[in-house]
């Protein structure tokens, strides 16, 4: 029974997130059908991040095993082929033959996000559901400095989703930049594990220091409060990607 | 009656091409919606270039000649709001007042091109309508290198499609840039003016060079042929941007 560690890419636009749901296409299903499709096994996948509907993935891991020792790149391959037939957005990068005791989810180390904003006026057409349309002028130096604040092992109660199932608010967060890419805003977080909505909540307040109606400090004693009411509103799904898992 | 000019960006996907057509919705029939939804008024706009279905842009130019003396910042905001509220893929990144003989298409002196292409194993979850998948690594130096066979003045009429309405088959190509970008690889081409196909064209033989099935000889021959049935298949329009006119 081998087991094999699978990099996903999706556009999270079409599908109700990673999580298979009673009310729409999930990531999850879409790469379980292509698996039954290759291999005729009717099996339930892991994954290292369970994004929202919307949201994007360039490297989701996702793990399984297999009844018959297939080589991976003939996974990869096969996996793909189907998903192509099938006119799904979504790819396998790569597939390897992991150890045994290997769990996308339980495993993994480190994840990181990318966040995309795009500053200006008028709306966008191409980046529609790729990016966040802010209409005012973000200042990315600000926002980079007030970041640090958010840095290092917190209570995040006030960036955690109401929904949020994990036992304790208390996280590290490793890292938190933000940096202008031309047009765009790029914000990159990475840390052992995220609360539900977290990334979209820190970036949703850092908007706020971005555009001047919140200063550094405002933002660290939002942080302070451990009170949901203190979040600005959060970041809409479309502009977070994620970006890779470390084991 | 104060003419505007304004620069339009677009995702080609939803559309049948810039011009109106019989089979379905074309970008210009938006935005003359939008006009008309604005001020009232049913009037037909000039373009800088005609581009295809499935092709984007990022800087087309149209030109629109309105009753009332409006300012250029609110014809750009109110025809935004009609575009968001149309949910169509399309959006005024500006707008401006010009002189009375400014017309899109007679008065610019160049259009500039972007052609997307990534090369990798796995098909495009997230850039499928956005850049051309091929799947045989390429080459962008030996590219760029056979490119430069093309810059020039020459007669183009085996980069031309069948369809093209140009008299002559005489053009000059002022830049012919390929590299790479990361994971992509962009050609960025540059001209007064394009026959009908010919980015597309002259983008689907550099992919053989790319791939090493042809050599730079092999384009140069390919070009002095003067022969269609000597260009490589065509560059699917999805890859393909109008970046810019200049006047």
């Amino acid at each position: 029974m081998p087991r094999f560690r699978m990099t996903v890419e999706y556009d999270g636009t079409p599908y109700v997130g990673w999580q298979r749901q009673a009310n729409g296409r999930a990531v999850q299903q879409v790469v379980e059908e292509a698996i039954a499709a290759f291999c005729g096994e009717d099996l339930r996948i892991q994954c290292a991040g369970r994004t929202d509907a919307g949201v994007h993935a360039t490297g989701q891991v996702a793990s399984v095993k297999l009844a018959k020792p297939w080589r991976a790149d003939r996974v990869r391959d096969a996996l793909n082929a189907h998903l192509t037939l099938m006119e799904e957005r979504v790819a396998i990068l790569a597939a390897e033959e992991v150890e045994d005791g290997f769990d996308a989810r339980f495993s993994a180390k480190g994840r990181q996000y990318l966040y995309r904003m795009v500053d200006r006026r008028p709306p966008l057409a191409i980046e529609r559901d790729r990016a966040w349309h802010c209409r005012k002028p973000l200042d990315a130096e600000a926002m980079h400095h007030a970041a640090q604040r958010l840095v290092g092992h917190h209570d995040f109660t006030t960036f955690r989703s109401a929904d949020c199932q994990s036992d304790s608010p208390m996280k590290t967060l490793d890292r938190l930049d933000v940096s202008r890419q031309g047009a765009e805003i790029h914000v990159t977080a990475a840390a052992r594990s995220f609360l539900h909505n977290q990334v979209r909540s820190m970036v949703g307040s850092l908007r706020r220091v971005g555009d001047r109606s919140w200063t550094a400090d405002d933002l660290a004693s939002a942080l302070e409060a451990r009170d949901r009411a203190r979040c600005a509103a959060l970041a809409p799904p479309h502009g977070l990607y994620l970006t890779g898992v470390t084991y």
